[in-house]
């Protein structure tokens, strides 16, 4: 995504949709777009801020996010609708030729798909013309440094987490090789992507997991508010927004060279048991969470995005927000500004497992980004899985992290194979030789 | 729905987008909404004609379908983009009295959740704020009336199909005492709505099967034009329309009292061979279906409604149609003018099963709606079934069969549990004594 404009940040595309709804406005007596500096700070490319009334019915289904860039697009991306999380082992004889081929073949087949073209060898150009804010974004597990061959330009930070006490991992949902996350806003769309992305690394690669996942639909949801995770609660209101926010938690700047302008990626598998977190009444879900239901407010403040007041304390002197509250132990501490994460995280419910004796099979695929998941997400989860209110009803039941490389460069649009685009690549300055 | 508006079909909500797109169109100088009296005749209320520019756009995420009316919601509703399809047993001691009791809960809930009001009992108001065009069908299996022990007023239809010689049905997806069938715009409203459902019965019934399916999303696809199947197909181009058409094939006038007004809803779950289906170049592909990929059009016209022309031979004397086509073979004989179905397929799309040897496990939720199967369904799937060009990459691995009860009267509003509303629930007269 372009960073020119720095004052003026725009909904990440303009659509018939929004030019529509400008117009209107604009019959109405109201200025087409309202446009000023921020105080709060330059925002990330791409971001809207959430009542930000101008980004209202920007997206139409078959809108687009632009595939090359600085970083890779689907981190900084406001929220689709639709994820497809595929997980992928190598084949036994992979080597670093295969590895490379692959990550060639891939990168030009998602930017096709991207840009609504038929990737080659795809057949259904019907199929693709609709990207409705497709993104794909390639990060790489610990093992696929010794399948190219290059243990050492492995960041220290890549592998399986530290075990935390209340996990109950599966396997199942465990690392791997290499992960594409997939999301659109359109799920026909999303579907014959990933099959296309599957199916063209059959040759090198197989599935080894397949998560998938929800929000609230692009048409639902206004403005680009905050969705909602299963037990009702918005899900995602503590973000990075701005340039300065996403440089300093977000993007990588030291380590190895191959991954300046990319990300650590963690993905965890939470089961949410709907059957008791039903049982409890409203205002019991609210002190567990320590924000409102209705609009996500922390308790001591009116509306979602005010700072919560920790020290707040009730008539009695008691805290107005449990000090064992989620809020209270997922926020950093005054001396740990650096504890924040990128959120993207995405519903999922699926038929319940016969003989489960549950009324579902549902939770939470929770994918965070940030420089160092040691410094960031793991001191975080600590104080969770230490205590947490919310621990009675939620269990971590997969774990995976993934080192995503830095964004491809923007090829010229109509040339084709040209040079500069052979080797704009996911990862291709670690195949240099 | 009301069936006042005869010669001026409106799309079945009026949603801020169509009113904000309307006054856009104003602006520009052409006229808010264009109305004719159609030569097709009378359309089906809730029915938007593809290609009906004024529906275009006309559907936000939060607009409502009418739940009361005639016949039930979701049946002549335009498709949504998901679907879950959840069939039920009832619980071993379950007689009348439970059936009965689970009908009036259900129907009410169902009521609330289709006009965004929380159910009783559901302390989640923000789930459900935004029904998206939420549709909840109902539909009694066989065994069903066993259950309530009037076996006497179960249609003479209702039960598995006669066996097809292609058929490899899994029971996993097999008949079933009852039936949910659950649409809506939002996906996450959708989760909410069905899981209400369940927990809402489960004194009473669990959980046998759940499908879940979708289509091309609101946003993408323009002014209800036909969604795409998984093979890339228009999927539901043939379909009835016109208020006669839906009278003609679709509602009930003859047969039990209590079902006057309902309708037949057949479901087979068709697996998809996309890994053989992908091996087909397009002329393959459109000579299987008889239909062009890109349009829809029959491979005799040009658009997509274009009555195929059988008849008609290339300069070699063959028919442009083949015979064994799809198209040809699903097309009711000119002398069986009677053979036509409702189609509201939707896709699914989940991970491939371990071990398949597949790189995937796709294929279509096939739903359709008739007055009588063995009239219907039947005779067109047996031709199917003795031969189409396009069984080579399908397979039906599931089947059952529901009789649907007619609509419930509208509630008066605000009125609460008035004595009308009380006796409004699915199947009501079944259990009049």
């Amino acid at each position: 995504m372009p960073h020119e404009s720095k004052s003026c940040p725009v909904p990440h595309s303009l659509t018939r949709r929004g030019f529509l709804a400008g117009l209107s406005a604009g019959a109405a007596g109201a200025g087409l777009v309202a446009c000023a500096p921020r105080a709060t700070g330059d925002l990330e490319p791409g971001v809207v801020v959430p009542g930000d009334r101008e980004g209202e019915d920007s997206r139409l289904g078959n809108e687009k996010v632009a595939f090359g860039g600085e970083h890779q697009a689907g981190i900084a991306t406001p929220f689709q609708a639709h994820l497809n999380l595929v997980a992928f082992t190598f084949r036994g004889d992979a080597d670093r030729g295969a590895a490379r081929r692959i990550m060639r073949l891939w990168t030009e087949d998602a930017r096709r798909l991207c840009e609504g073209r038929a990737p080659l060898g795809d057949l259904e150009p019907e199929m693709v013309d609709a990207p409705a804010n497709l993104t794909v974004t390639c990060g790489f597990g610990g093992t696929f440094f010794d399948i190219i061959g290059r243990p050492e330009a492995r960041p220290e930070w890549l592998g399986p987490l530290p075990a935390f006490s209340r996990d109950r991992l599966d396997d199942r949902w465990g690392e791997a090789d290499v992960v594409l996350q997939l999301c659109s806003d359109d799920p026909v769309t999303l579907s014959h992507a990933t099959r296309h992305m599957i199916r063209a690394g059959v040759d090198y690669v197989s599935v080894r997991w397949f998560q998938q996942g929800f929000l609230n639909s692009d048409g639902t949801r206004p403005d680009n508010a905050t969705p909602r995770n299963l037990f009702g609660q918005k899900d995602g209101t503590v973000n990075p927004r701005t340039r300065d926010e996403f440089d300093d938690i977000v993007w990588i700047d030291e380590g190895p060279g191959w991954l300046r302008g990319g990300t650590a990626l963690v993905v965890r598998r939470v089961a949410m048991n709907l059957d008791e977190w039903e049982m409890l009444d409203r205002n019991s879900r609210e002190v567990v969470m320590g924000r409102t239901l209705d609009s996500g407010a922390p308790l001591t403040g009116e509306r979602e995005f005010d700072t919560p007041d920790f020290a707040a304390t009730d008539s009695y002197g008691l805290p107005v927000i449990d000090p064992a509250s989620h809020i209270a132990r997922s926020t950093n501490p005054a001396d740990a500004p650096h504890q924040k994460i990128r959120r993207r995280a995405f519903n999922y419910d699926l038929p319940p497992e016969p003989g489960s004796g549950q009324t579902s099979n549902a939770g939470l695929i929770f994918i965070c980004f940030q420089k160092n998941p040691l410094d960031q997400f793991v001191p975080i989860q600590r104080r969770l899985d230490e205590k947490d209110r919310l621990n009675q009803w939620i269990t971590h039941i997969g774990s995976a992290v993934f080192a995503c490389p830095p964004g491809v460069a923007d090829e010229e649009r109509g040339t084709g194979r040209n040079d500069a685009g052979r080797d704009a690549y996911w990862g291709a300055t670690l195949f240099e030789d």
